[in-house]
Order: C-alpha cells, then structure tokens, then sequence
C-alpha cells in the first residue's frame, strides 16, 4: 500500500511544486569565491548540489607532513585554493568545503603548452614546471562554473560538472606541444608515501581508466576513475617518481615511459601530446566511481553523453538553482550574497557517494547495493549535527533521510557497530568527539520527518553509544564522565556524551522503549559531574574524582577541551539550558555571565596553538569561527533578557560573514556555518537538535518563502526591517500573537507566515517568562 | 540443440565413467616431497586439484631484493620450502609450484606456546622468534594432507585443504599462553615494500577478514580473506612494523594494538590468543577471494560449512584420486611414485581464480563473471604449453577448453588486447618469452577438441602477433628476426615466435582464413634469418643484418638466447624438424650433432650464472632441467635413427626423475618437467602442440590404461618391459602392425590398444624411414 502511494503522492508534491513555483534566478548571488582567504577553506571550483565531484583549482599542493612531522603551512589548503596565491598547479577532481583537516585533491589536471614539464614547479618559480600564473581578473567562479587564464601557457581553462563527472573544457593557442598533464601523485594533505598504489590503463587514444588508492585522513581510501578526451592525443607517456625503489620484473621488457598503455606504481605522473590550432577547444570528461573503473565509465556514459560543456554548466546551474529555490528572500544586495553563498556552501555536503546503479563501497571495502535511497559520505558530524541537518530537516528532507540511511548503512558495516563519526569515503576517520549521528538521527525522529525504521536507527544508536572502547566511553560510562589523566579533551567529551545520550533518550521516550529511555535520561544529566561550582565553569576531574588542579578557562590548550576554552564550552548543555542557567547561578548571574563572553577580551596567547580557532572568528571570548560556541548566543532566550539573542545573532551575522574572499570568520566546516548563517537570518535556531523546537532571533532579511518538499510554503515577513532595528517589536504566526522564543518545526513544515515587527530598541516585554 | 545433447552426452560419460571404472587408491604412490630439495621449487603442503588455496610450510622468508638489490639466495624459496633446512617459519596459503620465480606464501599462519613473539625470528635462533625447529621425522606430506610436530612449541600442526579454503589443525599442549599468529607482512619473494596495502578486521571472537595487496612478479595483487576459528580467542592485537611511516590521524584515539578490532597499514602482524588444555585441538578455516571478503566468505561457507577437518581431508584426498585414475599403470615402485607424483604435480596449475559463483578479478582491476567455465590462473605459458597443456588434450580436456576461456577473458580484458604471457592473478607478470597461450589454443582447435570459439581464439592469436611493442615484435615482424642490438635474447624470441606464428598459420588453414594462414606462414620461416650456416648454430644477428661477432653457442650468458646456450636452442623448430635437419646438414650429420649434444661436457662456468640451469639437470651438454630443450631427444624420430630417442628418453626419465626429496633436475615449473615424464614414461611425445602429433618412444611402465573424459579407455601395454629393454622391437595399434613413429591424438582418443615389444638391442628397421 505504501509503495503504491508514495510514489503518487512524490508525482502530486512535484507537479504541485513545477506548478505554483517559478524558478528564480539566484545562482547569481552565489559567489563561490567567499571563504577562499583566510580560514574558510571553501573551494571556487564547480561543482553541483551534494555532488560526488568537485572539480576545483589548487594552488598550492604541499605536504602535510616532512619525514613524519606535520608541516604547520598545509592548514590553509585544507580545499586546495588560496586566494592569495599567484598561481595554479592544476584542477583536481575531489576537495572537501570548509574542513579544519584534510585529504583528497584526486587527480589533478594541468593543461601546458611549450616544453613539457611534468613537475608542478614553486609558486616563486612557476616556469620551474607545469603550474601557471593567474590573475583574480582572469578568473571566474560561479555554482558549477569556473574559469581562469592560465597565463604560462596562454590557455582558458574552463571547468564544469554533472554529479559524478567533471569537464574540463581548454583553449589552446595555435602550438605543436600542447599536453594534458595528469598528476597522479599529487593531492591535498598530501605526503610521501599517501599514495599506495596507482592503476592507469589507455584504453585508447581518448580513453583513459584507473584508480587511486591512498593512505590519509581516509586510511584505506581507493578512487576509480574515467578520463575521457574530445580529440585523441598523438603520443602520451608517464613517470614514475619512485622508480628506484619500485620491483619491476618482467615488466624491464618495455620502455613503459612513452606510448605504452598500462602504468602502476606509487608515484606517477602522465602526459598526453596534442598539435592544436589557435583557439582550438581540448574537452576532458573526467567521472569518478567509488566501485571500480566500470562504474566510472558507466558514470560518465550516464550523466554525460555528449561533448557539450555549455550544457553541462547550464544544467549544473539549474540544480543549483532549483536547491537555491528551496528559501526565497528578499534583502538587501550583500545580504543577497552572504545567504545565497551560505545556502551554496550548505548545499555541498554530505556528498553523492555511489554510481549511478546505486552501487557503493562500504566501509567493509566490499561493495553494496543501494536499494531505495542515494548513499551519501563525508559527514562532518561534529559540525553539521548543530545547523546543517537540522535545516535538512526543513529544506532537504528526503536528502535527510537518505543521510540518515546512509549512516545506518555505515552502521551496519563498521566492525565497531557505530554510527559514523566522520564518515568518509569508506572509510570512518574518527574525526573530533562524541557520536553526533545520534542528533542528526533523533532529530529526523522526533520531528516526526523519519521514513527510516526508527527502532532500528535507536538501537545503532544505543549500540554506539555503550562502544565502551570508543574515547573515553569506558570511564563515561563507569564514571558518569571522562576523567582527564585517562583521557585527553574529557570535558568536551562529556559535555557532548551527555547532550547525544538525552537525544537518544528523546528517541526512546517517543518509541516507548523504557529502559532506554531511562539509562540514557541518566546519562544526560552527565554534565553535571563536570561543572565546578567554585569556580563557576566546566572542568576536568581526574578518576580520583578530584578536580584537575592546574586551571585556566580562557586557555584553549590542554584544559581539558577540544578546539574550545571552558568559557565557551562550559555553556554546552544544549539539552538543558534551564538546567544548566540555575546550576550556574541563575537566569540575571547567567546573562551578565553571557555578557561577559561577548565583551571581554582573548588575547593570542590562549588560541595560537589551536588551528581552528583565529582572531577573525572571535568577538571578546567568544569564538564563532568554531563550533561549541554556535549556540550561545541562543541562550539569553532561557533567561529574561531574550532581546540579548537578537542583538548579539544581528551582530555575529554582520561580523562573521562577509560577501567577500575572506568574509568567513572561520572554517566553513562543510556547511555548518553557513547553516547558523540560514537560520540566524532566517531568525530562528536549532540549540538542540532532537527537539522539535527552533529559539527565535532577530531575521536579517526582509521576507523569505521557504518552499518545502511537501508543497507547502512557510513564510518570513519582516516590517521594518533595517540594519538597526535588530530588535522585535511584535511577533505574529499566521496572524495571531507569538509570545514563546520558539517555533516548533510543524508549524514550519505545515507552511503559514511568521510576521516580524522589528524596532531598534527591544520590546522587554515581548516573551512570556522563559522556561 | 547442441544445448540439449551435450548435458545428455556428458551425464551419460559421467555415467559410463561411475558404473565401469573402479577408482584405484593412487594417492598412496604420491609423494609432494619430491623436488622440495636443490632446485625443484615444489612444496609439500596441502591442495586439492587445481585448486586456489596451497596451503604449505615456509621453511624461511629471505627477502627478494635489500635495498633495491636482488638477493640471489632466494631463489631456493620460489615455493617457500628447502627440505634442507632446519625450522619452518609458518604455514601460507598461495604458493607456485616449481616455478622458476616467485610471489605468492600470502597470510602466514604459526602456532605458538609461551611468550608472544611476533618476529619469525632466524633459522640459526628459532627460539628468537615464532618460527620453530622440526625434523623430517616428525613431518608427513601427502595430497591434500601435511603434518608435521613443531619442537619449539610442542604443537602438531596439521593442514588440508578445499579449492579455496584452508584447514589447520593445531593440536597444543596444556598452556596459558597459546598464540595463533597471523603474519600479514610475510611472503615469498617479498621485499620491504612489496605490501602495499593491508586491511584486517575482526568481526568476532572466531572470525577475521581482510585483504592484502602486493607490488611483486604480479605487480597489482589483491588477496582477500576470511579466517574462522574453532574456538573463540581470549584477547588479540597487532604490532603495525611502519608506525613511524604511518599517517595516523585521528586513529590515534584508540590503542589499536589490543583488542581493537580494525587495522591496516604496511607491515602488520597480528595475533589471536587462547588457553588451551593438553591434546586441545584448535581448528582454523582460512578462505582466500580474489574479489572480495564476502566473496571469501561465501567460499568458506560453500566449501567447508563444518569443522570436520579429517572429512575434508577424505575428501581432498578422494578429488586426488579421481584425477590420478585418469591414468592408471602398472610399473616398477619407484616409477610409480615417480609417475603419480608427476601427475600430482602437473594438477597443481593453472589454477583456479574465481570464487564459487563465477566472480573473479580480471586484468582490469574489475570484477567479471565467469558464465560457463572455470576462470584458472597461473598460466606459466612458456613452460607449460609443451607437454603440460598437450597432457591436458587428452587427460583433462573440459579443464583445458576452460583454460583457453580463461586466456580469451585474460584478451578481453587486456588493454594490450594480448593473450597472456605469464596469467597471474588478475595480472600479466610478462615472465619469459613469446605468445605460447597460441600453441595451447591451436593444439586445441587442431586436435578437434575446441568448445571455444575458434576464429575469436584465432583473431586474438592474431592480434596478440601483431603487437609491435611486444618484445622486439617490431623487428620481428619488419625485419624477419629480433636483431640483438635491439632487442636481447634475439635469437630465442625470433625462433620462439617463428613456431608460434606456424600455429596461428596452422588454424588459420583450418578454418579457411587464408590470409592469415600466409601471413603466418611467412613468419613460421622467420627461423631460417638466425641460422649461421657456417657456425651451423642459430646465432644473434644485428639490425645491420650481420651476424654479432663474438659468439660462444656453450655459453648461456648474453649469447643471443634466454636460459640456454645456442647448442640447445638451435634445435628449437618444432614445427618443421625436417626442414631444419636438412638445413643444418641432413640426418646423419644431425643425428651426429644430437650425440654430440648428449655425451659432449658443459662446464660450470657457461651456466653458472643462468638460474634456471643446474648441473643437477644436465646430460652432456643437453639441459633437461629447463625447457628449451625438452623436444630435442625427441628429433632423432626424424632421422634415420630412431631408436637414439627411445635410449636417450629412457635415459633421462632415470637420470632426471628420482623417488627422492631432491629428484628433480631442475624446476618443476609448474608440471611441465613432470609432464614430459608422464608423457615420456607412457611412450609419447608431444613435439609440436598445434600438431595432433605425438612422437613415439620407448614407455618406462609395463602398462597403462588412460580413462579419457569421453568414456573410453587406451590401453598401453608393453611387452618384455625391463630396465635394460629400451628400445622397441615391435609396435602394434589395436593389433595392427604400426610402422610410423608418431601416434596421432584421434587414434588416442578413440580409445584402443597399443603394444609394445621391447628388446635390449634396437631394431633399426622398425620404422618406415622419417618424413
């Protein structure tokens, strides 16, 4: 019966949806440039929504890390770009947005003319190899679209991509050395020895297959790919750098450095020759497959049949412009750009990980089946539980439950029996703390938008979360917290055991599962164990149940915290805000104590060792640049001064997003802050996912349609909307009266309009009490 | 139609082979330690038919190459075992038989009591490692069966095996520390750095899986695994040997050397630890896939879904028999044990490389499905296809006919679009010289027996003949002959591929594709541009179409010939003996010049540095312990002097072949010496496979029946057969006088008599004169 009516009622939503809907043009608000200085470590590449490719231009490509030890400089190029730089080694197929680690740069591309160079040469020294000098004035960045002048070798790159393949369209100058270079060595986080093994066949004079295997932030991580030419190449070869080191057998009988068709090894590097015209056009069809070279080819014959770039990028822009559609706003011209680039970069991940047969690898490194739903990877748990799955909630529901699929997929695979922590291309690379698929999972739950087996999901749930083995978990769970001389980072630790352990709780409390409702309610109230009423923060005990003696809540270093200082981090009890105001003295000791945070002052010394945090992401102590603090800023709403939350998210919006190349205060981190971007300007906030509930703030827009998936279109009116009245006067749902700090997600999903009366002094009497 | 008669046709063969051929125990007569002494390269350890697993002892594990070096020492270890020494290291489950270069000796297992020890430690110190001391004494080596006691740790270790599983059987003494290890770092042939990559898991208390890839003679190599015990282990870890290499990442969470259920890397080892009681018996199933662990699992669960280790034995020891009875003689002791192990060792390849449904791995990398055949491997063309594969037309045809599939998959898949060289696991490791998979093919379609499609096996040859790049092919085919200044080895691939291109010619008259037939008839001369009238050797040539000045035919060093000196390979056409008889001076003064070879002295010094060749395999200045030479005794049927091959195959089947640990005269390689015995010992030989001609000798048992796939029976019987009775007085075929010196493979085939008369003195007029 279900599989009857679902289909007819996803035909009537979508024939609803092309009905009443117009598309608008909004890509063109899109700057994919923003957050390429500094610290965003987003990519200008192209690429489409939630694509398994994203072909993007690198312009550096050092190592991660120099006969073992970590080269502090490769930070900057967690996605391959900075703007900064002066020249291009290449294009690459595969980058992450807005990471604080890193890995990928698959297969990079370099177009030359002249003498061929198979080294990338210096940045000082760009004629030293194959990369080329460029200028920001030759260069163009749009959703799905780039392109630049590589002025060494007078070529136009241009680049575009459908979901699993990128094309690279070249115009040469008139030459008789025109090459492809494809490195296939080279690679972001790169170090020697990353990659394993590499397999390259030349099927024939415009085909070419293999894959890529590499040890990194993925530990066991092989890509397959399709390289397709529009024109044949009259003569090719390649070399291997690790030629001295490598057996090579039988293979001795052939010269395989020219015009043979099979290559292998650890450290290779390819050309392909071509005699072109002046302005003649060298197309490259480039898929990617996680399966086998088959499915890559498969890919490509799929998605793009046909040599036409402009219809790849047109098409890939019509994606773009269908996802930017999902929240019309209306505000004023930066604004425009800030939210359409935030609705961009949270549209860039998790991203497509199967062929297009719905064929993936598993983390088992076997190869599965996806039946009924796209597997998704690289989920950047520890930040995207907070905003960017919650606003899936809203705006990309079905691609939620399909996440949500995806990582009981992972579940079902892992040895460990855990949900993903970072999930990453087959492979779980433990990034950060906590086990926040949890959130993701009892959000979907408890907002009542599951077509997963929720039972199911809440017992991979519970199964993760008692993995005694797991980060300190033994002693969590003995102890009621992680003791620092056992395990580093213990109070960050806890803190996020205890908020993910209520989510489970929620689950089980809807689903009727008592006894876990309750082993995991008692966990929850695990941060208590770690707050030090004396000193008025969370801090780290030791197993002997004493406190940590050496103590200092502004320093982020070895405190006991995770990328935070105890002034941020004591404030995540984001399951219990009431709870945790009281337990620090109050709703007035506990908003001045907010005040505090905001207005004093942080001095380098307490952050220069912590990579993801810099000065351009904090405003006095606090540190929106990384993720513990994203909620803070909510928490005047539990207190009586909730016009505090409206002030302060107006000015966190102004001064941490920025429409320029350095207007992100912080990592992007795969779309977590350009999700609190969304919300805060949309002017409501999920402090807790697992709760249906949404803290409402001051919009930053004038009016925004939200067209969900169900038909039904939710409405953001704001009278009187200007740059200093960031305070509401009056707030109306569908006409009547709202006087609680929150909206509840079916009052979004059940479309309506939410009225916004704004003023530039705040209406004291608004609210009701807080909670 | 054909469809439907041949199920009806093979069901009621089946039939006709169960109701009238009991099967005799000749399992009894084989012994697999011979050849496991000097230069055999055989192993002892257990395997079914052509089976995937050879689960074997490795008495040591010297490495390959040390920095970049070739270490000579190990090529005694090209099947991990030298009957010399004095500790076994292990037992691994993928090990080559005879050949004469190695890989393989994939997942090492060793039983240990007492102090863990994860270093094989040295022969001289067994104690400093897991290896351990053993003696002869205690060891017994039978198909599918080894034993042996492990002094050092008072363990019984027992191996069988399936196709594609392995059993251990590990009888230990009472102990508290009772270790199984599992060494992922060892291998045969191996070199620091040949283990590209290693994944483990544990998925239970019983059960592991995994795989390993390694850059050896098969430079891309994946083995998959999966690893049952018959008792839950109490704890296990690993010891990762490149930690300091290793890019860890945020892997370092966890202690991953203890009871941490994933590992993978470069260098690991790994072990798994019990207490066991005395006379406890711990049980392993070790299941290998070249596709997947699931593929390996599945394999375990097909083959072996129970833990009856004596079961399996039975019925590896019944799959023994049932191929043995394919050839049942009656004969001296030791020439039993000499015939059965010969027909052992020749059912020992190619082997088998798919998983029990049809899966398999092919040349690119993809995963391929086998539809109506046997996908087999290890295909050691050069040696085998001049009496192994000819053996096979009339012992194991269907396995042929699917190993012919094998090698056109092995085309399909080959971007070179090349039949293979040297077919080793989803690789062509290129080993030696020519296109020899077209004499096996054409022996095939000549003899009639062909249920592949012959023109496509055609074209191939074709194509595979027409590859410029190939190995001086460009020469060859511009010039008429590789000249030596090119290409090495000149004259050895000119007169190898001069009888490949006859054979392709052979089948192209066949099937009426005349131009093929005189392009190949053409090359099929190509012998006559290396023969040196003057010298009256084949001599290397140079492009300038002068002969190479310096020129020794003793010598086997840089000669022009590859593993032999010009006084052998100048006998190589076996497709036109009269031809080059008359070239080289007529028959007396070949027959002359055949004596010559045989009675004449080679000094060390023209071998010493050839290793393939050994004084141990040598008779004069003939080297039967290689395969150049195999023919040659054969060629006095073609002058008037018949009666030379019948003493001299008689000769070297007692010199060559002995019932003892080093009765071998030379590498097994892979059933072809053994082959040549089988062949020899009967009375017949195959001198040009593409021909359906074998010549006749003087058999060396008293009789034989051979229990053909078609139902019927040929008889050999010999008359007045004795030692000193080498020479044939009187020949008849189903009673008739037969008066010719060569049988042809249809007169074999259905089925008859044929008898010989055997005298002391030659009976010079037996033979009509030679063609």
């Amino acid at each position: 019966m279900r599989n009857l009516v679902l289909p007819f009622l996803l035909l009537a939503s979508i024939l609803s949806f092309a009905q009443t809907r117009p598309v608008v043009n909004l890509v063109k608000y899109v700057n994919p440039m923003i957050g390429t200085a500094k610290m965003g470590h987003t990519y200008p590449g192209a690429t489409v929504p939630f694509g398994m490719v994203q072909l993007s231009p690198d312009t550096d490509t050092i190592p991660y890390e120099v006969n073992g030890k970590y080269n502090k400089d490769v930070y900057k190029y967690c996605a391959g770009y900075q703007h900064d730089d002066k020249t291009i080694v290449g294009f690459s197929h595969t980058h992450f947005s807005g990471t604080g680690h890193s890995d990928l740069g698959d297969f990079l591309i370099a177009p030359t003319t002249g003498k061929l160079q198979l080294n990338p040469g210096t940045e000082a020294k760009p004629e030293s190899g194959y990369r080329s000098a460029f200028t920001h004035a030759n260069e163009v960045a749009e959703p799905a679209y780039y392109k630049v002048k590589l002025d060494d070798h007078n070529i136009l790159a241009e680049l575009t991509a459908s979901n699993r393949v990128g094309m690279h369209q070249y115009t040469f100058p008139k030459s008789d050395e025109a090459h492809i270079i494809l490195d296939l060595m080279s690679g972001i986080y790169n170090y020697d020895g990353k990659t394993t093994w590499t397999f390259v066949r030349v099927e024939n004079d415009t085909l070419i297959t293999g894959y890529r295997q590499t040890n990194g932030w993925a530990r066991t991580r092989t890509v397959y790919f399709a390289m397709a030419f529009s024109k044949p190449f009259h003569q090719y070869g390649n070399k291997d750098y690790s030629e001295a080191q490598v057996y090579k057998g039988f293979w001795r009988k052939f010269d395989q450095t020219k015009n043979f068709p099979e290559f292998a090894g650890k450290k290779l590097r390819a050309y392909f020759d071509f005699k072109t015209e002046e302005g003649e056009k060298i197309k490259i069809k480039f898929s990617l497959s996680p399966v086998s070279t088959e499915g890559a080819l498969a890919n490509m014959r799929a998605e793009i049949p046909h040599w036409d770039f402009d219809r790849v990028k047109r098409e890939g822009q019509a994606a773009w412009n269908k996802e930017l559609n999902k929240v019309v706003v209306d505000a004023g011209k930066d604004d425009l750009v800030n939210f359409y680039t935030a609705m961009y970069h949270s549209f860039l991940g998790p991203t497509t990980y199967m062929d297009v047969d719905g064929k993936y690898r598993g983390l088992d490194m076997n190869v599965h089946q996806a039946n009924g739903f796209t597997n998704y990877s690289s989920f950047s748990l520890w930040d995207t539980y907070r905003a960017l799955h919650p606003l899936f909630t809203i705006v990309q529901p079905a691609r939620n439950n399909d996440m949500v699929k995806s990582m009981l997929a992972h579940y079902d695979q892992s040895v460990h029996k855990m949900l993903p922590v970072w999930s990453h291309h087959a492979n779980e690379n433990w990034c950060m703390i906590g086990y926040h698929a949890v959130p993701v999972i009892a959000d979907m739950v408890m907002k009542g938008m599951a077509d997963f087996d929720a039972n199911r999901a809440l017992d991979a749930s519970v199964q993760t979360a008692r993995t005694r083995y797991y980060d300190g978990l033994d002693y969590y769970m003995d102890l009621g917290f992680v003791p620092e001389d056992k395990n580093g980072s213990s109070v960050s630790k806890t803190l996020e055991y205890a908020y993910d352990d209520w989510c489970i709780a929620q689950m089980a409390k809807k689903l009727n599962r008592q006894d876990i409702y309750e082993e995991f309610s008692k966990r929850a109230q695990n941060f208590k164990n770690v707050y030090d009423a004396q000193s008025g923060f969370m801090r780290p005990k030791l197993s002997d149940g004493t406190w940590k003696k050496e103590f200092d809540p502004l320093d982020t270093h070895g405190q006991g915290f995770i990328e935070g200082n105890s002034w941020n981090y004591s404030l995540y009890v984001p399951h219990a805000p009431a709870q945790m105001i009281a337990m620090m003295g109050g709703k007035l000791q506990f908003a001045q104590h907010l005040d505090s945070l905001f207005t004093m002052e942080l001095p380098d010394k307490y952050f220069e060792n912590t990579e993801d945090i810099s000065r351009d992401g904090i405003i006095g102590n606090y540190v929106h640049g990384n993720e513990p603090s994203h909620h803070i800023a909510y928490l005047y709403n539990w207190t009586d001064q909730p016009w505090k939350t409206q002030q302060r998210t107006r000015m966190v919006l102004k001064a941490m997003y920025k429409p320029t190349v350095d207007g992100l205060g912080g990592n992007d981190d795969f779309g977590q802050m350009s999700a609190w971007y969304i919300f805060s300007a949309l002017g409501f906030y999920p402090v807790a996912p697992g709760s249906d509930q949404y803290a409402i703030t001051s919009p930053a827009i004038r009016s925004a349609s939200i067209n969900l998936e169900n038909g039904k279109t939710f409405t953001i009116d704001v009278k009187n909307q200007k740059d200093k009245n960031v305070y509401i006067q009056k707030l109306e749902l569908n006409g009547r009266p709202l006087t609680r700090t929150y909206l509840t997600h079916s009052e979004i999903m059940n479309g309506g309009k939410i009225t916004f009366y704004m003023a530039a002094k705040p209406n004291t009497k608004l609210f009701a009490k807080a909670p």
